[in-house]
């Protein structure tokens, strides 16, 4: 296979001509395919089919605090949820708000709580002339719609296999007090799968703000979603930092059952510092009559508070790892020699991240989607949709049965390679264009 | 039994040391008893552990509409979901959006949306001098402490037997643009049990709104919460009513199954024109990842899409029933003779809202604490926790089994004669000092 970089214009056209016949077989299956959200296969909420029979009559409705789920009150959560989001967050029971299904709800509720009210007696964010969010790219399509449904101005942070550019996250939170959060998902990062190193960690938890209400909202929404029982990687304890670096008010850190058990259909919450959960449980207090109590009651059963966590993780490593592995080995097979693409292979978390020569990523997914294929689309993972680069490619392998994600990928190579070619070929006529000039 | 109004001083005397034995007895008991809140009794959340086996691996996990309600997807509510909520509400399943556990939170967020985002394109609330809710009262103290938090200015609205006093209302949203809500249970309100009139609910529906994005907040709340089987008032039809004014937008709807079947773990919604629906929808698209439809699909199969509503309401009405007609009895014994309290008899929802002399809520609510049986406080159904006459008490028989109800009935019985005998004592002297003057 020769590198697609090396060909001649002529090479080039010939190669453009044998996809496009791949390719109109590829439409004439008139395949219906989605790749494009990190949803769990139906094989893997399987797994969570006993939830529903933690909650009998038999097995009872009260939690260990003896209060009726059933029933009105415990507007913060019962215990037993608290210790098993505590289990995913490695962080004390006690200092867990339980929520209801969607963290990012939670998340949503945060921000609006800050611009109607302000954090801790701060400036309602609403009275301010301005508000900024920095963004690590790419990043998460729905953190960026809050920010942006809410006017803030994002700001993209590029990130390494590392986390974030932290040289330039200082530069920022140090010095500009509009800067008033960040977005982090810092364990296989949607859609990189990357995890944040000690390091990066570390210098969050020391950031010198110049904004007393600049919050860190730390999603660790796949805290524990490894692909590899015997590889799984660990990241520093933010929480503990921050106490060290004495800005324990800091973050706010989030994660939720789904994906775990039901997608949506799970609990979530956050924990923080004493001074950050007092305020949100003033706003629990009036924003709501106190969220699902049953739910928490039959999350925290089927997950023994947490202890049946990695088991449970590991059958769903078992359905996802296959889906991951062959995406990453056709990518390989396929892109690797022609140099088309690069990518990254993590080690857990929903998602690989694809990122394509530049100027291509609109159109693979434009292609993809006319032969059948369903795509994130390109630049959801930039603030405001924007891919400076028009580059990334979010490939969600998870809901697809492996057969369908084969014929998936394999639709997904042809576009890369067709757009590639015609974007070289794009470059290598407009070079021509200008020596004949 | 001589009226308390027609006593000397002497007898009053008298009255209050035979009473101080009686108050001192039950005090000595040391019992914990609660009227404080509507909460339903564990007898009536049995009525529903059949909603917990409705949805199994037999009976399946898809909602009607092909979807699976343990994965993601679906954000506005299932099909089934909302054809249960539209046979509350009386409208069109269609027209319903499908929220989270509780209405509250969600008349919460729409008011939070309005701060920060305004409605349907009028300016945010956050950005006016001053926003104003109209309140009747006696009325809800959570919908009174959600206008709190927002620093909206909140206007009492006073009530009789048909509902809110229409003139006044009039007088405030035609007139005054700051005029953005109105808070209302048209249906066994909140405390006071009455319905609104047919005449009251079309002058609400033809509100000449001075701010067009002035909302009628109409908490359907007890829609379908009935005593009796043969007795079951109706009230006008709010949707059509506003759509025959030509003003289909000046509200929102809720209602949720939460005392229908669990208390907090049920389903809420609301309904609207499609102008008011697409801005939640948009609103919801950005601010969860959508709520839990798995308990949609239990809350829906359990109640036959609303079928079976009538039937499980005459359940709870068989246990609620005979409380509500004790704690009417008791009062007719007692208070009536003496003359010291009227009180409403209504013949739905879950409470009865007791008015005591003017200047005897607080101290009648004091009394009862200290002999053991907890109220909600007085003034908690005003705006601000200020009722100007310190007479109303809302009595929520609802969670008590009935002996335990019956002894908290007969402390809370002395402590209205205690504090009746003391004012009227209080009233008697000062007057003679006066004439001695």
């Amino acid at each position: 296979m020769k590198k697609y970089g090396e060909m001649t214009l002529k090479e080039l056209r010939q190669e453009e001509e044998a996809l496009m016949i791949s390719y109109e077989a590829c439409q004439a299956k008139e395949l219906s395919l989605n790749m494009a959200r990190g949803r769990p296969s139906s094989v893997q909420l399987d797994f969570s089919n006993g939830l529903l029979e933690t909650v009998t009559k038999r097995s009872g409705y009260h939690s260990e605090s003896g209060l009726d789920c059933r029933n009105y009150g415990g507007a913060y959560g019962i215990p037993e949820a608290q210790k098993t989001l505590a289990a995913i967050m490695d962080c004390n029971p006690e200092h867990v708000i339980v929520y209801g299904n969607s963290s990012l709800n939670l998340m949503f509720d945060l921000i609006s709580h800050a611009f109607t009210h302000g954090i801790n007696g701060n400036t309602p964010w609403a009275k301010l002339d301005e508000v900024k969010f920095l963004c690590p790219v790419p990043g998460y399509d729905r953190h960026f719609a809050v920010t942006e449904y809410f006017g803030i101005k994002m700001i993209n942070i590029p990130m390494d296999e590392n986390g974030p550019d932290m040289d330039m996250v200082e530069q920022y939170v140090n010095n500009d007090p509009s800067v008033k959060g960040m977005w982090c998902v810092p364990k296989f990062e949607n859609p990189e799968g990357i995890c944040y190193s000690d390091e990066v960690i570390r210098r969050m938890a020391r950031l010198n703000r110049a904004a007393d209400d600049f919050r860190i909202f730390y999603d660790n929404a796949y805290a524990v979603h490894y692909l590899y029982e015997d590889d799984q990687p660990r990241i520093l304890n933010l929480i503990d930092e921050c106490v060290k670096a004495g800005h324990p008010d800091i973050y706010f850190e989030f994660c939720s059952t789904s994906k775990i058990t039901y997608a949506g259909g799970g609990i979530s919450g956050m924990t923080a510092s004493e001074n950050n959960l007092s305020e949100v449980r003033n706003l629990i207090n009036v924003s709501t009559i106190g969220y699902d109590k049953v739910n928490m009651l039959r999350n925290a059963r089927f997950l023994k508070e947490g202890e049946a966590i990695p088991e449970v993780m590991m059958k769903h490593a078992e359905i996802l790892r296959p889906k991951f592995e062959m995406v990453l080995d056709m990518l390989n097979e396929e892109i690797t020699p022609r140099e088309i693409g690069k990518w990254t292979s993590p080690k857990g978390g929903y998602f690989i991240s694809f990122h394509a020569i530049n100027g291509c990523a609109r159109e693979i997914v434009r292609l993809a989607k006319e032969a059948g294929v369903v795509l994130t689309p390109a630049g959801a993972p930039f603030p405001y949709g924007k891919d400076p680069d028009d580059s990334v490619i979010r490939i969600a392998p998870s809901l697809p049965p492996l057969s369908e994600l084969k014929d998936a990928m394999e639709i997904f190579i042809i576009c890369v390679r067709l757009a590639s070619v015609r974007k070289l070929m794009e470059t290598a006529s407009s070079k021509s264009q200008k020596a004949t000039d």
